[in-house]
């Protein structure tokens, strides 16, 4: 069986287990204030060209997502954000645990836009603001989406620009941020993400991390304090320095642009094929997750060798599969898929 | 200037405030925990025709709603609302403060019905429930609905029926209750509403009393330790004989009906006269609640003398407004009105 | 029966009940805009000499604390109170509900002291602060206290001052503020403790309203979008003139101190005589509440005409009981009961 | 620089990450609903000789103590607990963020006893309930204690006795279990401790993982939905195997306690040898942490080569200091150690 359902069917790259070997036995002190993390985030400063900002490791995305949204907000601010996005979806509520609302935008392509987002801002804040209304005070947006499509350098600096219009922060979750960064039709960079949003973080869980995320802050009302938050939120470490090699490893040397490179490799491959095969997918996505529509049939014959992640049902003989590379896919695993589809379709 | 804009401008029904008076210098324990409660309550069980069902006296709406939400779910379980249901939309994110997600159903008439909301319980349960999703735990419904809307028996029935087989509970806000069951369309009862919800609330506040709400709990699960919530929620007023005092006034002999009949009576004579002066509305609302579409240069004029509530725009020169009646509402000020529209229009 | 168990057994001081039924037909605006509350609040400043107060009306104390609480502080900062404070005893858990930890000091009188004060922000504050901790970010006391006792004038200004040299919020409960005024030992006034406090309220409830809290905001940091959290926490009431008119009453024409000195007159011959008949007080209280030790014979037989308080034991013979006067205590009664005490005692 | 201050120095024991290398390349399914955890969980059933308990895998201690509370309680339920337990004093308000008050009981020496518990029991249940505290519903110990300090079979077996009169769960903290049970003084085991609670849980981070903690449920009305708590809370790790790889190693044959027996052979070291050298203990503790009092200039002199827990002062010249051993404790870092105590004292 083979696993082409998501993108967090491994372990860790082999370097990052290498690097955890290697430094195992060093005394370090615990919950991130180690040299690995200093090391790291010094690493990924530069990667931002910037030094005013701050970072921080996490472990996991939504512990990341609920951290950052109650750190920026009060009590009566909620965020808006796609209906079908992460944290409205498939956080079991989390953020509503924290106590905020999500305020949705239904979205087919998993982004939203300026304007959907300025009329909700601007009928909120029409006459300073309505109380019996929870306030949206942040926009969560995720690079790529959870339908793998991306935001060019010209959307995300709209969107900033009407967040500080508005004077609400915006949010990008990067789970899966190198993958949006090793698309062919990106113009961001970590520079350029660091100048356009007030925090976002880069995803190391899906992109060659044993697990962590880091977070970067750029606005000033976000960072004092927010180790309080990691704390309360359950998502400091106590070995912190497990993130902290692992995002060293990550940034050192390119090793998280590379593995991202690898996975959309295999991707263009496996788009290439199905588009000749006439294959129809069900959104454009320009990363690493495609969301293809195959009939049941075809789909069945598939799961005995090669596991995909069952989506919406399209009509009563086909349904949306999602097939994901990361950087562990194989090209010889992928010859085969593609083999294996076609004869499927035949 | 006249007051049609919501049905909560003027104080309590005397009937209510002379009860206050005549019982002001009574000495009782506090906390609800009085004879004036106990009788109130009585009073509701015989309406309801139903000896096993709890009631308890709260204040108000946000406080009611969030307090039987919270009481009712466990963390992790969300709500079924009408994206327009109060507390989707006008609560200040009340019900996520105190943790819980509102999982909405899209709607035009404030109403939701049976496909929408089997379809959230049927794939969220499929197989066994999805933890990475908040949990359906609660249908709530408010009737009359934003949209002044109500539920016949046979659709309460539905839902009900929907509710066991899902093994999730049914929740009626009563807030306007009076004017529901006031309605000529209306083919419900306090004791056939007791029969088909879990939870639901008879409105105080909207329907004579200066404030109060009676929550009548049938389900057995909602019962134990309800009093711990309401205080919790800051919901347990201190005097809280004040509540069976309003309570035992507006169940005694009918003045709960009486005035949401008198209500009834005028948006009749409003909505017929409307109807033949040729004005359209945006919705059909069988209860004190009427929603019109008039010109902004109607409005202007008629906003000299009266208050109405502003509701959406439906062009650049058209605006949904609400005229509400109540149990204060004068006939000589809706005969008023009235010749004011006529002029208004011609 | 008569009730000397707590100062809320009765309704309203019957100028109250005569405004609300003089204002009751007026057409208002709801949740606390309209005229009456605009009225009560310029009443309040000018009572506090002060212009840049916010004043806000709730309508329980539960409801007043939890407010307070969570618009002031960050999710991971607590708030330093008495083992005994209201807010951590008996609110059910309320301010943690809200997601705040109360940070206690042991407390055999009801007041807090600056030495423990001190010790637990130095020890937080120490190095900058301790993240695996809550922050300790507000002070609560009450005036009075859970025990009837009172904070001096010098006592709150070296509070405050402390308050300010860790950029701490002070916050005084004001539940029983007036009968704390109308003690023979107070020096405070509304106006020192508006100048000396960051947030406090003024308690009506239990002084002559039926109900209802006067929140004086004085830090600007706690000023913005007040009204969002009071939404939030259930406490807008729809009906909000019923506040302002409350309010309107007991300060227009000093009403308040009235009241209060009323309750402390009748406390004084409560106090002279049992002092005479050599009772024993569990603590020295200078204000409504009494706490007296008395024989568990000498309790049972004031039970059967009186209802008392009962407290904490103190051995096996022995209860502590509460005997509380108002703004609605008869003398006939006071002169009554003493005298039963006298018979029960001898 | 050695480290003594902590149990959580270094990384994991070899052994564990030998077997996360081998498993690497393995293609799992995420969340915790793969093969190496379901093999892990198997083990420590075998462990506890029990066929119906339910375990799970969480990431750390904050979060797993937060997880299982907010699992058991309802929202106006308290957890009575030691006031220098971890879950009141060092997990940032955690609990209280999720809505749940800490009852403390103050201790010297880190246990809860009896009477104290049994104290607030009966107070609060006496009458039914008080609806105006919070319920205390759940009991919380730690073993070993913040102080190292352990329970006996007699006193577990006692606490739960207790815990069943009163219907409260029994909820064990062992983040440092390990240490515990490898204690001289311990007669407890898994079986008996998954007999005598109603959860707990088996520290890894502190006991030779990388991190992880072994959730052991055995009170049925825990066990449902308790994965959408650990998804709410943050705490389902996406490559969740990670965590039944570790616990797989810890569990198939002895690991645990195998390290566990060498950190309390380290202890017992430094422990004979300190009491030789007249050093003070400020508790006595049968576990890996030792608690020492020493003078400033000694703590000063041995600061520059070893890194001890600074903890209270004892007077101006003197201080407690904690010294930790763990799985990685080497045996000539003791030796060095001793010997330079030796000398800071003579």
């Amino acid at each position: 069986m083979i696993f082409f359902n998501c993108d967090y069917t491994e372990g860790a790259h082999p370097a990052i287990l290498e690097r955890l070997s290697a430094t195992n036995m060093e005394q370090t002190i615990g919950y991130g204030m180690d040299d690995h993390c200093k090391h790291a985030a010094e690493l990924i400063k530069k990667e931002c060209n910037n030094e005013k900002i701050d970072v921080h490791f996490l472990v996991g995305g939504t512990q990341t997502n609920v951290t950052v949204i109650d750190a920026a907000l009060k009590p009566y601010q909620g965020v808006i954000c796609a209906a079908s996005g992460h944290i409205n979806v498939h956080e079991t509520g989390a953020v509503e645990a924290s106590g905020h609302k999500c305020i949705t935008i239904p979205s087919m392509d998993g982004k939203i836009y300026e304007p959907e987002i300025r009329e909700i801002l601007s009928n909120h804040y029409a006459n300073g603001g309505d109380e019996h209304m929870a306030q949206p005070k942040m926009v969560y947006i995720s690079n790529p989406t959870e339908y793998g499509t991306i935001y060019s350098k010209a959307e995300l600096e709209g969107l900033y620009a009407l967040c500080k219009e508005y004077g609400v922060y915006l949010f990008l979750d990067g789970a899966r941020l190198g993958y949006g960064l090793a698309s062919k039709e990106n113009d961001l960079t970590l520079e350029i993400i660091a100048q356009n949003t007030d925090v976002f973080y880069i995803g190391g869980t899906k992109v060659g991390a044993l697990f962590g995320e880091a977070v970067v802050i750029s606005h000033d009302d976000i960072k004092p304090d927010f180790r309080y938050n990691i704390k309360q939120h359950g998502g400091m470490l106590a070995k912190g320095r497990l993130l902290g090699v692992q995002f060293e490893t990550l940034f050192e040397s390119g090793l998280y642009y590379e593995i991202s490179a690898h996975a959309m490799h295999m991707t263009e491959i496996i788009r290439d094929k199905l588009t000749c095969l006439g294959v129809k997918f069900f959104v454009q996505s320009p990363t690493n997750q495609l969301f293809v529509i195959l009939s049941n049939t075809a789909i069945a014959q598939l799961s005995t060798n090669y596991k995909l992640e069952i989506m919406d049902k399209v009509d009563a003989e086909h349904t949306v599969v999602r097939i994901c590379t990361s950087w562990a896919t194989k090209e010889e695993n992928v010859t085969a898929f593609l083999a294996d589809v076609e004869r499927a379709l035949s």
